[in-house]
């Protein structure tokens, strides 16, 4: 079984270092930019502006190694399973985003709103927000 | 930059065919048992009973050249591409699912509901819900 992930995408963002992405859930995303392979630009058919998203990234500069950690980064907080938190630290480092499309300037680019990750983050999927 | 999977449990259910699994959001998943890989238990640590959890999953049966597809294979629907739906048959058939912990028999070793995937269908990673 191949379970190595195809790159269908990248995503530009204002963030050049860790230190800079905001947490999830505290609400500071940014706008950022889509660009999609143009062989998996053909399975974004259907998709509009304001339509919302799941994007899962592949958060590449983390460390697979890791199985706990301290939540959050904050060392009061005790030490925790990874599988129990959003690190992005992880064996199978997948970012998972929900976001809105608020533009699509051309065909195979979308711009969406909010996102955390480092700018150059690869794209492994995108999804329909169920219910 | 490697983005190769590595698979940290199986899921066991009751389905043991691609035309039984129900769709997803039609609320008829029913419970599965996840087991975790000896090498990735300790990344459990502070999951219980009652807790929320985002499951990914490795959809090993699925297309991954379809691009484009009739929404929940009804031919009436407009071909919509694979981005816009929650197919399994995609580039990376990552499944996602959300679900709650109803009982951990031993460690390694959770009951959850509801899954609507395959018996012996890969784990991926684990995730707190956010919120």
């Amino acid at each position: 079984m191949d379970t190595t992930l195809k790159i269908i995408g990248h995503i530009s963002t204002q963030y050049t270092d860790r230190s800079q992405c905001p947490k999830q859930a505290e609400g500071h995303g940014v706008k950022a930019e889509l660009t999609i392979e143009p062989e998996y630009q053909d399975a974004l058919l259907g998709i509009k502006e304001g339509h919302k998203l799941v994007l899962l990234t592949w958060l590449h500069a983390s460390d697979r190694s890791v199985l706990q950690c301290h939540p959050r980064g904050e060392k009061e907080r005790p030490l925790t399973g990874v599988f129990y938190t959003r690190s992005p630290d992880r064996p199978n480092p997948i970012g998972l985003h929900e976001v809105k499309v608020v533009a699509i300037p051309e065909p195979g680019r979308l711009v969406v709103d909010p996102m955390e990750v480092l700018d150059g983050t690869p794209l492994v999927d995108i999804k329909k927000v169920m219910g």
